[in-house]
């Protein structure tokens, strides 16, 4: 067994755990950065591990297409490509083929599409993710999912899930070296009977790991717990569960108490390059904006974090008005400090067995 | 005495020596990293103290435009606005009015100039100059000059050259906190009696240090050395000499042979940003290019820099292809190394007393 659970929360759903990967353990609940192209924006490897980030992501579509799998095989993987020893998971690129390439063709195979880059001509299917999950060499590895778009008519959504669910047999299917896993992506849109259906022929064919997928794009928020709620409970309850791009700091806990062991989101490092700033209330400060040229204060005086402990608001928005890249590197570190930070808090409580109150306390500073 | 020369080198101008500011000692001969916005760029001040940098450059222009003496005077001046606690030496201002303002009108007093950001209209003279640099808490202050451009006839090198030292003599008669140094700027564009009569002049007036200015403005490199030649001599032999905004690899050595102490230049952090990395034999090889797409080797395999020490060409090649910023703080980082590095075998072989052959064979690699 590579999930261990190591307490339950008595009142909710939350689990602390540990998976274990080639590449090392993770303790769950986690935040996986996001390392799109190779590198987690504006962060260096050794940054990531100083804050502790005991995963990243990568996007298999952004891979295949720049630098492209032979010039990642030659380098010998993912890891030694971009010099992160510690656990990767990549998603399946299947999101990506829906959101951002164009001219798409979806057959049983799998989807023509055109890169959003240059417009040349590609085809990804289940075979074809796996094979590119094999050549980065990662630890988790993403069956090939439709990301049904959000809103979706019943029928519309019904077909997508049931295609999904055949892809990610296909994925079953192929072959992945010792002790990597592959964890199965529900679909259903916003549907109780898909979800439960998609959840359910998930588990018949039997994977590492269970992810919730298609959501967070788009729908009210009450609509993502409200799918986390039909889903969770007919997920295998001894393996990890992973809430794919979610979400704000005030939705990983919640998420958490529903279930969710993983979550990977853009949000730390798309809003830090934005001059966005997580403080302890679990919103954002405009950090880059004029009201903050003349406060001499750090971001958060309680935080621990490189930025916070060394620079001050008046700084960072200097940075921003002109154009320095330490300001968006060291917002960057703040935010991902941040979230990293939020887990770390989540699994202690849940080792003190003091989760529930944590949930309710953590974001009233 | 605030300079202490340690060692000399018998066969060349080269000295060892060491300088006491306010915020520490500097060994010299040093290179000092160009922070012109409050900022070395794509580096955090973390990582300029891992490369061993003692000193820094800001620029009294830049600063004095944004983020403006109000916010760095409550910030508590430069040192603390920037989170750097090591020496700085501000140049007076002088240099970007002419290179990059427009709208110039000279008079006796100083220079009226509009910003290059947005057209306002400011004013800066010895006595501005000065009382800029007393805000941003310099340990080492320019007195402000004219940098005559190139190519300049006599007669225009001569009125530049004589104008500058008046206003040399004007910011002397300013009032710095103690400790705090004055440098002197010799002008005269490549005329060998107008540097003479300014350095002379210079040392008349009495600095705690002595610059050379006007160079790599564009004349040719032997020129450079000519004017050297015809400087240094004539500057006191117990104070710091300072060639400014030079060099590259090759002219720092061979400026060190001529009695230069103290270099900056943007060299290393401009070059790595287009994608260019140093290399051994004092040339660079375009990391950015297809030609690098494979090469999975490091920049240069003997380097101990981060960046050597952990990534390949390839890889950031890959990162300048599609943009990630990791790329550009990676070869900065390599090239100041570089720059940081050269220094140390330069004062390692003056204290061994091997300059002269280190000066021919440091290169030959």
């Amino acid at each position: 067994m590579s999930f261990k659970i190591l307490k339950k929360c008595p009142s909710t759903g939350a689990r602390r755990g540990v998976l274990t990967t080639p590449h090392g353990e993770i303790n769950t609940p986690v935040f996986m950065p996001v390392g799109t192209r190779a590198s987690v924006k504006a962060m260096s490897p050794a940054e990531l591990l100083d804050l502790n980030a005991e995963i990243i992501l990568g996007n298999t579509y952004h891979l295949f297409l720049k630098p492209g799998m032979e010039i990642i095989g030659r380098a010998g993987g993912l890891h030694r490509f971009m010099g992160w020893e510690r656990p990767i998971l990549t998603d399946s690129g299947g999101f990506q083929v829906f959101s951002l390439s164009s001219l798409r063709k979806i057959t049983e195979k799998g989807v023509h599409f055109a890169s959003h880059i240059d417009g040349s001509r590609f085809f990804l299917g289940p075979e074809e993710s796996m094979a590119i999950q094999r050549t980065l060499g990662s630890d988790i590895v993403m069956a090939f999912d439709e990301c049904t778009p959000y809103p979706a008519d019943y029928k519309t959504a019904l077909q997508s899930m049931r295609r999904t669910a055949r892809w990610e047999a296909v994925s079953r299917d192929q072959k992945l070296p010792d002790g990597r896993q592959l964890f199965g992506i529900v679909q259903g849109s916003v549907y109780k009977d898909l979800r439960e259906e998609s959840a359910k022929g998930l588990t018949d064919i039997g994977f590492e790991g269970y992810a919730v997928g298609g959501l967070s794009v788009g729908e009210p928020e009450e609509t993502m717990f409200e799918v986390l709620d039909w889903t969770i409970p007919h997920l295998p309850a001894d393996k990890p569960h992973y809430l794919m791009g979610v979400g704000t700091p005030k939705q990983l806990v919640e998420a958490v108490a529903r279930g969710v062991d993983m979550f990977d989101c853009v949000i730390p490092t798309r809003l830090a390059r934005h001059g966005s700033a997580y403080i302890a209330d679990g919103t954002t400060i405009p950090v880059k904006a004029g009201r903050c040229a003349e406060d001499f204060t750090p971001i958060d005086a309680e935080c621990g974090c490189y930025c916070c402990r060394n620079f001050t608001r008046a700084y960072i928005r200097h940075l921003f008005n002109v154009g320095e890249i330490l300001g968006l590197r060291l917002l960057t570190l703040h935010n991902l400090y941040y979230f990293i930070n939020l887990m770390r808090g989540i699994r202690e409580s849940l080792d003190n067995g003091t989760f529930a109150e944590f949930r309710i306390n953590c974001f009233n500073k």
